[in-house]
């Protein structure tokens, strides 16, 4: 019962087995290998363009590097004000821009809206003694579960170049968003304006791999400088390359997603039946936000359950009441009904429910 | 015949089979897993002390936060003129310091001398004009090939300590130095004064993992939020925790040392041996420098031979004439002594010698 | 009418003419001049403690220096959301700081709040993931014309080392302050827990000069460095030791604070007596800010008078209507009672109100 | 007898009294006011050309920001190994650039040659692993008193754009090898391919005020945002503005230069008499270096003569004895023949020669 974080699960074996095939004889280092260059291959074939790919690590190390690419020192980037750029990063873009600011804007359920960001940049405007928005940065699938449509990016990425910024994606759990918004990742990318998305495949199945991916070309000039000079150039390169390969390869990383998107229902559904929790938040991701019962919440911890007390604020009006918990649920590739049927029976059973497993199904 | 680098060589065997023993379950994410932990307790027995250890992905981010926690922006570290941090990472260094200046030294063979030092100490000492050298960095081995003795090293470290110094040991040949000298790994290192080592173990045979190891408590006050802004903090960290623990388990580490240094041996006492090419420096880890004729060099090129046109200066007085090429070669784990043959050969007769294999072993 | 900023104003006479004076025989340079020495022991008697002090020429230097001695590049200064040093200074903190976050909490009439401040606080904790707040910053007096008592100080800078934060205040204007709480310089700083404050010149007469000082010793220690390396450490740095001594002589510094906080008493004063402008916040130094009807100050701007539109939010609850602007006028040491009387007579007029200058007085 | 540094000397009266005459009414601050405007436009007067100019308060920011503004972060400045901005900023052009390197080129005399330049770059070549070089920094007149004619700045900056660098002229003396070279302020910058120039004021008679002038308009983009950040937007500019008006008006910039020159010249004229003192250096601005007997320097110490014993290398082969002592001589625009003739004859005595301080003119 550990929904803690879909960083807890481990590798997909198909990607283990991958870095045990590109595990022969020598390859050029530093990001020159056949593997890399096929990735970037497969990625123009998964999003439909002539793009840049750039494979890194860590997620903060794509992010800060795609936001360093888009935005001076003297710059700023407009994001949610619970995005993890801003809240979970340790100033990684900081360090990375070179002093850039995070202005962070409100919006429900973690999504920026035209009319916050509009808000926001509009009591800007006295030159050079403020930082200079540069860049809109986008969670999607958002830090709380939620997902833009493609007409949503679109309508924010036009408001973002009518004001010369650049757009950025974090998509840590893009193939998430992807598969609930069954579209193309053409669709909520590039086509809506998008110009430079951190692709996320760790949290979904990999080892440690994301890639950077540039559809703006005149983004791309120093990237491998930084990237160097971040120490995020890996000597291996294959296995990287070899992770992202296998992780696109045969849709893995959309059926992983699905999967996870899948367990995040059924944990929903479940939770809704027990008396005196409430999901105050739509579950369009592989994240369920719940609050509960603090009792229940105690007994839970107790039992072994593992998962997040969320220490933002709640969404919008409805927030946890003084004998209550908010509280976060992460699924993965690998969990299983088992899994989630134990820990909606262990919920009931703390709510003092009689216990009935099969609503959860 | 590849000895391009020793990165080009993949994963040894133990290590990937690591990994997969490691994929079962749930795990803490971000290095609070039970490999990692592991891990450094097991660097505490090979290093024979208490010391704090810290796991990243690659050479340049370990260099990088040492030097930071010891280098404060408006600083300087000291370092031989051909050092790795000063001609090979673009700049990370002073990315992380946040602006410190890497002051060369020269010094034959690659390696620092007290002389050296102190003299370019000596034209310092005008207050705040100048940055404030604040770490001394040894690379073991050196970039040339070459080892420092305990007693060097504690002659350096001694003398940087005078000026209030920090020292750096720059490891990312680390094994092969041990295993040529023949010592333990604490009497180069804190036996001899030595407060932080970049502990490699990519280039030996893992995928990708450092250890930045820290004899001197003082300085990881703010270690763990440098290595989160820098987005080094890698969130499955078990699979670094892993690899560690498999390169130092069996000696796993010191044999991969061993054999590298072996063949580099053996490349260097052949090369002797063809007419024209001689060898301006001690072999004494796993890279062998040779001036070559360029003819020589040109036919070995022709038939995929694969090293590295050395780009900075020949060692001292004794550099290529206008018909010679400066070369690198690099052994690794995974080099086999077929290759070394094969390699002499092509070189032997592209000097128009008789072919003499057995000449090498 | 011009009272667009107290920047607008010039030199007092008395800073000028001492510039003249200092102006015989050589004098060594960079700040080792006997006037700068001067002006530190008269910091001393002002401040009535043993502190150090640094002179620069602008208060962003003074802010933004006094902030990186204060706040590591992954550390974060906890300050008002309107605070100049978040919203003025084009990230002069983070720039100086090498990256530091500036987290705004909310709170009334541009002032912080302990409950405020332990709120923010509070949402955080999960250790590297988060920049570490490290200083507290207080404007005083305010953004907002606004003052903090010595208790309010107090309990903030009690809040502030309860959570290991050093507490800077940015005292650009400072003498406007002291002058209006009829306080000591001692009682609001040090005495009350503050460990560095920007002690503003500029702003109340002096060409350019600002102090850095330190009231906690071990901030100090890198200074020197800190400055030189922004470019801040003045060649001729008598003339700034000069013009701080003739801001401290004969208490010159609160007799300008003193008349420039009495002009904008009266200007509150009339401006209260015209119908439809209203004066949401209390006026405690030589800021006054009007919510006024726009055709008010339509009228007023064509007539040449000189004041900003204020971008900021108004004060809490009391915004403007749309057919109204939030206005904030400014006054100086040179402000005259002219001046204050014609802008008023003016007011009255573009409101329809029959004149009475004496109204004002 | 003070010749430690033309930063000794005060401010030139005729810049005093202009910012008297500055000081009336109010003025649009941050550099918006009439003075500055009619500075630039002096400026482009001066220059013969449609500059760009930005007013800063230090040498030190106005070669930081102007190396920011054609250097990224990952990128390098190559400069001569004794130039100001490498020795002597304690690393402001790397805090501005972001982490910029400084590549250090030896050659004669404190100049730089296209052979020497050439050299450093040929052995760069391999990408991302290193800095990329784009800037190349002259200093003129040099840090050894020397200038660059035309033609070698028109060598060297043909140079530097076949391999993409930006030029920069550090002009902290600029007046002085003007005056010297006897040629236009445009033949030695933009007619010779100068990007961007530090034209200093402060060393030569100004109390504070120095230009960054750009001459490649494609530069500028960023440098209102990139000075304000770094503090170096002044609030009261018209004092700025006014100082560089004073100093371009009546060719008061050529004629403090002139003399001071002229007092270098008759200084240089004496030591050459005095027996054991030689001059290994041209005299070509305000600068004169000197070999002395260490008898000679102590003798002239205790008598109060100020002048830097110099920390760099002597020039080229021929440096200090051990009983020697390496000497700069700096005369300034206030210096007086009176001084000058003190300090040989002083300096006769202490060699033991008869005085003869007709000798001297």
């Amino acid at each position: 019962m550990d929904f803690g974080s879909d960083n807890v699960s481990g590798v997909h074996d198909a990607i283990l087995e991958a870095l045990r095939e590109a595990n022969t004889g020598t390859a050029v280092a530093y990001g020159h290998d056949e593997w890399t260059a096929r990735a970037v291959g497969r990625l123009r074939d998964v999003f439909e363009c002539d793009l840049s790919a750039y494979l890194v690590v860590t997620g903060t190390a794509a992010n800060a590097l795609a936001l360093a690419a888009c935005c001076p020192p003297h710059g700023a980037v407009v994001c949610h004000h619970e995005a993890h750029i801003t809240t979970d990063e340790c100033g990684a873009p900081e360090m990375f821009t070179g002093g850039a600011k995070l202005m962070g804007v409100r919006g429900a359920a973690g999504k920026l809206t035209t009319a916050g960001v509009a808000g926001m940049l509009a009591t800007l405007g006295r030159g050079e003694h403020e930082q200079r928005p540069s860049v809109l940065s986008l969670s999607q699938a958002t830090e709380l579960g939620t997902v833009y449509t493609a007409a949503e990016v679109a309508d924010l990425a036009e408001l973002a170049r009518a004001h010369r910024l650049h757009v950025h994606m974090d998509g840590a759990r893009f193939a998430n968003a992807v598969v609930r918004l069954q579209c193309t990742p053409a669709e909520i990318t590039w086509k809506s304006g998008v110009d430079v998305l951190s692709f996320g495949a760790t949290k979904n199945g990999a080892l440690g791999v994301e890639a950077v991916v540039f559809f703006d070309p005149g983004l791309t000039d120093d990237f491998l400088y930084r990237r160097k000079r971040a120490g995020h150039l890996v000597s291996k390169g294959r296995y990287l390359g070899a992770q992202m390969l296998a992780y696109l390869h045969d849709d893995l990383w959309r059926t992983n997603a699905r999967h996870a998107n899948a367990m995040a229902d059924r944990l929903a559904a479940g939770l809704r039946l027990v008396p005196g929790v409430r999901l105050p938040l739509p579950v369009e991701a592989n994240e369920v936000f719940a609050i509960v019962p603090r009792a229940v919440h105690e007994t839970l911890r107790a039992e072994g359950a593992r998962y997040l007390e969320w220490p933002g604020e709640g969404p919008g009006t409805d927030g946890p009441a003084a004998d209550e918990t908010f509280i976060r649920l992460l699924t993965s590739f690998r969990s299983t009904e088992a899994e989630v049927r134990a820990f909606l029976a262990a919920a009931a059973t703390a709510a003092g429910q009689p216990v009935a497993p099969a609503s959860a199904d």
